[in-house]
């Protein structure tokens, strides 16, 4: 480590001055980046858009970063909560010369700079925020919470990885960063990379003071080290200390912090893998710091005001525009930048090489890293099926023989997220080769069953949690998924949001090469919460994700168990997507073998011969169409009882798994095209559509359709409570013997000819509800029902023995 | 205070017992409730779904909190975050009689326990979850993270009410728990309630440990003090302690913190509104507590096994059986209920009288306490519109002076919650009259703007907490609203699941007294993020919405500042809803006059003849539709194109401010009749509808209505970045010269003789384009534009003058 010289101060200085001048130059300047003549209103932009107060603080932590990582070769990646700052993070990937190779027209000169001022927060120019746009970042700087999540899934089997990570104190506030931080309990320190987080306490947000800057410094470092850090407190700004003398003490800080990091990092080096009480810097200065003190007669720098724009009218009053030079002048340019507008030697000689510039770290562009999971054919876990419907499993269960496969040959890049339902999702054979990564306290006795200080699965009971470390993860090249309650992923459609606008603005940045897609599972789904009931019904998750743009969104449906198979393999082998796979855990007849799966999938969606009644050749009289693994028995069942009450009608069976396929090829690049859709679905038949989820989204999705008027679909319609599976779907009118009145219904000449057999339906729908209702479970004939054709009959009473009792959500 | 007897603890011991026995009774058992005969498997329930783990340490609290309730005659809410243990929360409410009260055909004897038993989790029966079927309850057992949340809420404006509110240890993970432990830094001691947060640490999740129960005693002090409360210990269930004894400990140790909390009200009462140190208790005891210690040789109590059902095989397994059976004995009903079934005399003497009672407190059932909201007249607020277009207001700021009044004459319970976003959204007029309830650290000078001890407004950056906060302030009979970005609203979007999904049940509950709306008030919305760009542009809310029951939720776009006044009385007047209102809080034009807005509102929707060129009494040739501010804009300023440029095209202009009109009468019932709808859409014509939000949305309103294949929806498709307002149309092809050729492609005839129009507007497009990407603003007579009939023209530079540069999010 080579010694704190006043010239190393002098440089990071002006490093600092550099940057907070390009930072104040985006935000406010079109024209003169280097007031080279007198500023004028017309240099100033006409809409002044961005965000100042948090921006010198993250500059400030930049330099200081820029020499550790230096001296140290310590690989950084720097995240910042408040990614608002943006044009602080701009500045730096453009002092360490990343901006220039990068975007070749934001040239090291006076010309480039101004460029580089005026594309920021303008129109056909680049965001106000942290951005896909911006080097170095995998943290877009929208909605606040997440700082901390992202920066332990980057380290996450990273374990040369530093990633210093700034929590605004006002993102402290949301609750997915407040239970952020006890991630801590979750990291390896032998395996793992480090995070270590600073909480920049600028104390206010929009309008109002933090409540973090509000409490007494002995309760802050009460909850810092409740949350099991050990904090170390730093302050400047509020006083007319030298800025050679708090740059001094917090480079001092800052070795000190490396220098335990180092230490912890060697004793678990030597094998002490327990839980060391990391390092975390509280990091307090004014907010819009070096900022103009008042504006117009009010505390500007150290308060709310300081946080968009604080001379709004540069352009429009000469007071204001007054204020703004002296403000830039503040930073004394000349002495920055030379005659050309390139920064000064001594300025840029801050800058760590190549890929240790944190604007250049390969991790932030995670898909240079990735590397191809090795997957094992899904031929090895395929479940056998005779005929459709001769045998039964869970599909998860199945699923999760080959996940335990494919975490056996990817040791350090594949990982299972979830909150605390790996097992209840039925996943649970993964820890045939690996654990549940803990690092909080271990109890003798049985019941730690499957924890470790190293494991591939990471439980936390916080959705956020774990949809924050996956992206981490993902961002930065590696490979997962998360597991969820259906009706729960509600929680993270927020970040979900975010992560999908990630990907679709990525999707057009050359230098940002494909990542992993997010993946999730959602198994315990809105027909099966028996333990639960009506609050944990909702399928709208569906519905939320297809609003994001088609290019990077899937939705899959699978029916069964070699289905299921056959599309997570698809999912783990694709890149920039969102993958939502939807699929029940408990026992489910098997209908498709490995070969008809996968052809299954690669269509998406398709006949089941077996399953109807038609000729060949010829339109069916009616479709009967299913999308889900509930909706597909029912289909299935009510095509039992036509082909035996109804032996003329000809139905045609049709399974959906990729719902995207449903939608028009113009809409997404899955869409079928209208005749192939026609060849399906005919034209001008009844379709009688058993859907998952609420039913007008196969109306969205088809609405284009020929014959669109003729589908009718049955889905969730929001009617549940605590009961049992068949009277789930009876109160939502997806059972069988609706489905087959809907066919009466709606095929021309069945309704007054098959009056009886409608009438028989109803007296079923009652007749099972009264046996519900008495004895607590589905009538036998409905538990036992199996597809007639099943050479191998499956015993019906052993899927109700099975049927599960435990794993729910607390 | 009366001395803790033996006695008392002995009737507090048998208390719990019962409780406990009926709790595993409910789970359990369909028949011989009390064991009269020997246990045999039919007597087991065929299927066993519900939640013990977390029931045990539920009774306990109850038992003990029933004692002080009475002694102090406290008016006590309980809340059990741990919802899911819901028999623990029905067998308290039949032992206080409420049970037996409400639900006449539950009685206090044997066959009232066999229908109390077999009701649970049963068809027909109750959820097995605490819901809004339980006496007592305000929050459902359904997600997880928001006891602390709905107890602050509930605790506001009610100073003499006690909240006990249990933390489960697995919920204590989430992110929104997380950050309300810091509610305590909004209450204020004198005005409002007290909070007494209970950490239930039974160790356990479903499958995992918790994270609290696996860090050391010193880090978990340190966490609750760090959150600013005086933290106790209590434990007990880990050793051969007699009840007596640990009963004797919990008993003193919370008329110790009663007394503290006493003591810290009485402070309150002198004058001493700061923040104390409130007490809150850890209370570890063993998950399952007092059920089977092992089962089939596993450790069972105090472990992740005893969750939900922990003798699964109890009606098929002698073993289980037989273990279920000495379970129940233990608890020794015999000496707990007479030969009539009725709960021994001692027992039921530990209950407190009637509202006291927990099950029976009215803030519990909310609408029974409500007050109507005593509002002016909103004519008084109205904003002066001599012709339509000719005056300019930000709307929310008139809405603003209306809050102002609405604060002033209900002083006491109505409220504003919001993320330090009630200024940017232009509500700040209420700051005339109240302040931001703070209780944190005040600092000297000028930036503690509007912040005091008593205030109508609570803000905090944590969208959580708000919904949580308003949820339980509504739930206890006030009446408030929620601000929020449009785009991270979808933070709360399970939260509002389980609101929703309440509201429908307690429609259908004659006990439940109907409470005031949820209202939203959306003012940061996706078409003008100029700050922030694509990652704070989504209107998906809305149709997440919609996805409920239409019974309980409304969505209102108005386009102008009166129709928002209107709107919102109408908002805040109602009960049961959820009502989304959707307003742009920047400068736009007024278009109608207050007595105009109320007959706009009353109707839900109308044409707007001023603007359109029909002949009256005939069909038009198109219909321009607008729902949403910014849709009108552009709707208009396209009418106001074609009647310049096709001056005999009948164009007719239709404005929707109540977007549930659309929907068939049948699916919602704001409804529009089929006739109505083709009066005002006609049957046959091109309808181009220009819409707020996602554009399927419209059509998934209309696809039932006639010529719905001629309705051609514009909307928001996931285009956007930080850019001009009119750029942010044109990029999603909403703005007016793209309506225009809508309106020339779509109308028969007009493609060909009307090409050059088109190419016109075509070439419209390019220019404000090009002028945008050179100035960075828009056009000027894009900005300036305004309705051509305003006799007294606003001044359009104005409106970009006043251009908010101001308010957005971190």
């Amino acid at each position: 480590m080579s010694e704190l010289t006043d010239e190393t101060l002098t440089i990071i200085d002006r490093w600092w001055r550099a940057a907070n001048y390009l930072s104040v130059g985006q935000i406010y300047l079109l024209d003169n980046p280097l007031l080279r003549t007198p500023l004028s209103r017309d240099d100033v932009k006409p809409r002044l858009l961005g965000h100042w107060g948090t921006t010198p603080g993250l500059t400030f932590l930049y330099a200081h970063l820029n020499r550790v990582i230096k001296e140290r070769q310590q690989s950084t990646l720097y995240i910042t909560g408040p990614g608002h700052g943006g044009p602080g993070l701009v500045a730096g990937a453009y002092l360490d010369g990343t901006y220039s190779e990068i975007y070749s027209d934001i040239t090291e000169d006076t010309e480039g700079l101004q460029k580089l001022f005026k594309q920021f927060s303008f129109p056909g120019g680049i965001p106000s925020h942290v951005a896909p746009e911006t080097p170095g970042s995998i943290h877009e700087g929208g909605e606040l919470g997440y700082a901390l999540s992202h920066a332990y899934g980057a380290a996450f089997d990273n374990p040369d990885l530093l990633i210093a990570a700034v929590v605004g104190d006002g993102e402290a506030e949301t609750g997915p960063l407040a239970t952020s931080w006890h991630s801590n309990k979750f990291i390896n320190p032998a395996t793992d990379g480090t995070v270590l987080p600073i909480l920049h306490l600028n104390g206010y947000k929009i309008a109002n003071p933090t409540v973090l800057d509000r409490i007494s410094r002995d309760e802050l470092e009460a909850l810092m080290v409740g949350y099991g850090h050990k904090p170390h407190f730093f302050e400047a700004g509020y006083d007319d200390e030298d800025a050679s003398s708090f740059h001094r003490r917090f480079a001092e800080l800052l070795d000190t912090v490396l220098d335990e990091i180092a230490a912890i990092k060697e004793r678990a080096a030597q094998g002490d893998e327990s839980r060391p009480q990391w390092p975390m810097i509280v990091f307090r200065t004014p907010k819009g710091w070096t900022g103009p003190a008042t504006i117009d007669g009010k505390k500007t720098t150290g308060s709310w005001r300081a946080h968009q724009v604080p001379l709004a009218s540069a352009r429009d009053t000469d007071e204001h525009l007054q204020d703004l030079n002296a403000w830039l002048q503040s930073y004394r340019p000349d002495e920055l930048f030379d005659e050309n507008g390139k920064v000064a030697q001594d300025i840029a000689s801050l800058t760590p090489k190549g890929d240790l510039r944190m604007s250049a770290n390969p991790h932030a562009n995670g898909g240079v890293l990735m590397k191809e999971l090795r997957l094992p054919p899904i031929e090895d876990f395929a479940v056998d099926v005779p005929t459709p419907g001769s045998t039964i499993s869970e599909a998860p269960r199945v699923l999760g023989s080959y996940l335990t496969e494919v975490i056996r040959r990817n040791p350090d890049n594949f990982r299972i997220f979830g909150p605390d339902e790996t097992a209840s999702n039925r996943l649970q054979g993964v820890y045939d080769v690996t654990d549940k990564q803990w690092n909080a306290e271990f109890f003798d006795g049985d019941t730690d069953e499957h924890m470790a200080r190293k494991g591939r699965v990471v439980e936390m009971l916080s959705e956020h949690q774990c949809q924050g470390w996956l992206e981490g993860y993902l961002l930065t090249g590696r490979h997962g998924l998360m597991t969820s309650y259906e009706a729960f992923i509600h929680i993270v459609d927020s970040m979900f949001n975010q992560h999908a606008k990630w990907l679709k603005v990525t999707n057009h940045i050359p230098w940002r090469q494909p990542i992993p897609s997010l993946n999730y599972l959602l198994s315990s789904h809105v027909w099966r919460q028996d333990h639960n009931g009506f609050s944990h019904q909702d399928p709208g998750f569906i519905d939320h994700v297809v609003n994001k743009k088609a290019e990077v969104v899937r939705v899959y449906l699978p029916a069964d168990a070699n289905t299921l198979l056959s599309t997570y393999e698809h999912c783990l082998k694709s890149r920039q997507y969102v993958n939502v796979v939807v699929a029940g855990k408990q026992p489910a007849p098997n209908f498709l073998s490995m070969d008809e799966a996968k052809a299954h999938c690669e269509r998406g969606l398709g006949i089941w011969e077996w399953a109807g009644t038609e000729t060949p050749g010829q339109d069916p009289d009616v479709v009967l169409a299913a999308a889900g693994d509930v909706p597909t028995l029912e289909v299935l069942a009510a095509a039992d009882i036509l082909r035996r009450e109804l032996p003329d009608l000809k139905v045609r069976v049709v399974n959906v798994v990729d719902l995207m396929r449903l939608q028009d090829e113009n809409e997404h690049p899955h869409g079928l095209t209208d005749r192939d859709f026609d060849t399906i679905f005919t034209r001008n038949k009844p379709v009688i559509f058993a859907y998952h989820g609420y039913p007008w989204l196969i109306h969205r999705l088809t609405y284009r359709r020929n014959g669109h008027e003729n589908i009718h679909v049955r889905g969730y319609k929001e009617e549940g409570t605590t009961t049992t599976p068949f009277d789930m779907v009876m109160l939502n009118d997806l059972d069988r013997f609706h489905l087959v009145i809907d066919v009466i219904d709606r095929v021309k000449g069945l309704g007054q000819k098959y009056a009886g057999l409608r009438q028989k339906m109803e007296d079923e729908r009652i007749r099972a509800r009264a046996y519900t209702r008495e004895h607590g479970q589905d009538l036998p004939e409905v538990r036992n029902w199996v597809w007639p054709d099943a050479a191998n009959q499956a015993d019906g009473e052993k899927v109700d023995a099975t049927l599960d009792t435990g794993g729910d959500n607390e």
